[in-house]
């Protein structure tokens, strides 16, 4: 037992799975026997559904519909599809997001729109710790377009705004940051971005299927999210994005494809673009990649999210519990906000040989992962996690700490992706 | 008979069919009984072996390796060796070609690296028949950029870079136009826009995978296609994008994703683009689609891409030939070059009923597709389709309008997609 006992057992968590309204979510999932699976935040788990899906259609739709199949079998449409499912997972109307491509394509995408509906600002504010690649791609925008990226703490977005003033164009962020977990306030970012005449676009790719977001609800104008996480859609699963409807006719969509024109199939010379969200496509969807997403989307039919994201902080919670439990005297650092409002469905830990123990807990079957340069990430995707796996966990974690068993060259030998 | 009698019968068919080197191929592909299958330049047939390995992804990588599979199922390096692939089917280095994201999207990229590497010349050149999203993305690149796009006849190309004179930029054309099937002379119009100072992009949507395409031996700089058609890699998978060696270090990408950074898994704060082809990725790959692009793609290990394209050329001559024994006075316009060697792997047809025909043929298992306002478009992809396809397509063609099938307002009914 650790300095910070409070009597926490594997029973209490299992009599916390019994009152779950959640529970019977878990065997729409086909998790591997002996896994602990604390990654959803990474990539999610394969629904059941979505095996006999994608072999219909692989072999019925694609081998024998072969062409015939983009009407036959619906394919056309599945990007709307999808997006109508994703929209009501985040407090949008069903008209408003659409899949397709990946979140950073997206972003590039809602990012030179938003410039263009902001023309003359030239301020545009994110996060100094935003995922690496929202900034990339932001900074490389701004550098086209010839305006400036201003990345500040992640406390100091409202003064930044302010700051900008009349050139102020947009605001950037993901919602929920991927190392620490901390949530930023989208209704007031958004509010003070349009008092200060410009745009919000926010990045949903740690909050869909997991928070309960509340875009319509925010004023939000543009978002962007990942479909492989909480959404379990599969490995590079197609991106979404959201556009507010009062935006739509105003979007100057930057990759003007033939998805996103109005009549696709008439062949015609000059662009028109959609008058809706499918403006936002460009190419040929992935098609296999949107059915996988399509078909793991129905699992969440009937889920109250205000329960999933309660669930999402208990467990968090009880994680947090055990780890000052368990753990204490191990040189761990809790890198998330204890605070579960502050937090979104996962809890980082930071210490300085986090890779090699996340190593060694992963192969013992609790499956987190490692963030440089110190995190260990521990998601909490409330569909398929119990308690009783955050208790198994810590345990596993706790044994690799006991007795040292991090310390071995296997576990600090660093592999190209973790 | 019709009035072009040269005599051909089944048995001829069968007769070269037998004689066949590729003939074996069509074992790989899991055909539906009863369809004779003419559009795999719109989207290829299903090999048998993707069927087992997408089975594979889905259920052991996927369900049971979960997140470890970017590490154990080597997923990470797909788009590579999936690129590999193909670069030796189009005359490229292994290292300059990777699978990602869309065509239209990797055109984009291209149109901008090009444009930014002639800083000050103002004209963009393409083809006034060009398949619609390249003239879409290329006239929308061009407006941001503030540069022209001139689109001129197929045959005035030439002289169109020549007149542009010291304001040539780029000339950016797909190889096999998608209604005709007319070849353009790579290597003359990449010669001719280097030596007038410019960049020569190619879009092989039509030809990866079933002409002997030699982007190096006629010094291309850039080139795009399309995984879902000769490559057979599915619905919508991943297109991908060939850089020459040489201007890789050149290259700037537009969307500056991590994906294409030198660290992906370094989470720095700035973008340090990969110093090879990977800078022109962006997010992460659309992995199920990449998964089976590269299971389909091995089914060219071995085949002669000088096979490949003559039996594209014999069975185009074929059609044509039969056409001309069987359909005469049936008011069909011949779109496409008679002459093989300036025509790619299809025939396309014109006849003012087109679509309404279209349909009925597909109904009794001839599947080609119509291209508005009159195209009907048959597509020969060696690896699967034989001689006596060809005759059995015919036949049905014949019978459909000896009989004034089409005629019946079943046929006649415009679908959203064909």
């Amino acid at each position: 037992m650790g300095l910070h006992d409070t009597g926490l057992t594997r029973q209490h968590c299992l009599e916390m799975d019994a009152r779950d309204p959640l529970a019977q979510y878990r065997q729409e999932f086909d998790l591997p026997a002996g896994t602990i699976y604390l990654d959803g935040n990474s990539l999610g788990a394969l629904p059941h559904r979505v095996v006999a899906r994608m072999s219909t259609a692989i072999t019925e739709e694609w081998g024998k519909g072969l062409i015939r199949s983009w009407n036959d079998a619906d394919w056309y449409l599945a990007p709307q599809r999808a997006g109508a499912a994703i929209a009501r997972l985040i407090g949008a109307e069903a008209d408003e997001v659409i899949a397709c491509d990946s979140t950073s394509v997206n972003l590039y995408k809602v990012l030179i729109a938003g410039l263009r509906m902001r023309p003359g600002r030239r301020v545009v504010i994110s996060e100094l710790g935003n995922f690496p690649t929202d900034v990339y791609v932001s900074a490389r925008v701004a550098e086209m377009q010839g305006v400036e990226l201003r990345c500040v703490a992640p406390d100091a977005v409202l003064a930044a705004i302010a700051e900008a003033g009349d050139d102020f164009a947009l605001v950037h962020l993901t919602q929920v940051n991927y190392k620490t977990g901390l949530v930023h306030d989208m209704a007031a970012i958004t509010k003070a971005a349009h008092a200060a005449g410009g745009l919000a676009i926010w990045d949903l790719a740690h909050s869909a299927g997991t928070l309960q977001v509340d875009l319509n609800g925010c004023g939000v104008d543009f978002a962007v999210g990942c479909g492989y996480k909480y959404l379990n859609g599969g490995p590079g699963a197609p991106a979404f994005v959201f556009a507010a409807r009062r935006h739509h006719a105003d979007i100057y969509q930057p990759i003007a494809g033939w998805h996103g024109h109005a009549k696709p199939f008439g062949f015609g010379h000059d662009y028109q673009p959609d008058p809706g969200i499918a403006r936002m496509l460009v190419g040929t969807a992935s098609q296999l990649g949107v059915i996988a997403l399509e078909s793991a989307l129905s699992v969440f039919d009937g889920v109250d999210m205000g329960q999933l994201r309660a669930k999402g902080m208990a467990l968090g919670d009880l994680f947090i519990a055990l780890v000052d439990q368990e753990l204490s005297g191990h040189g761990f650092g809790l890198a998330s906000p204890r605070d579960g409002a502050q937090r979104g469905s996962q809890v980082s830990l930071t210490h300085p040989e986090g890779y090699a123990i996340m190593q060694a807990v992963i192969e013992r079957g609790a499956v987190g992962d490692f963030r440089a340069p110190d995190i260990l990430r521990f998601g909490f995707a409330g569909l398929y996690v119990t308690y009783a796996d955050i208790w198994d966990a810590i345990a596993i974690l706790r044994d690799v700490m006991d007795n040292r068993i991090w310390d071995a060259p296997n576990y600090k030998a660093v592999k190209a992706v973790t």
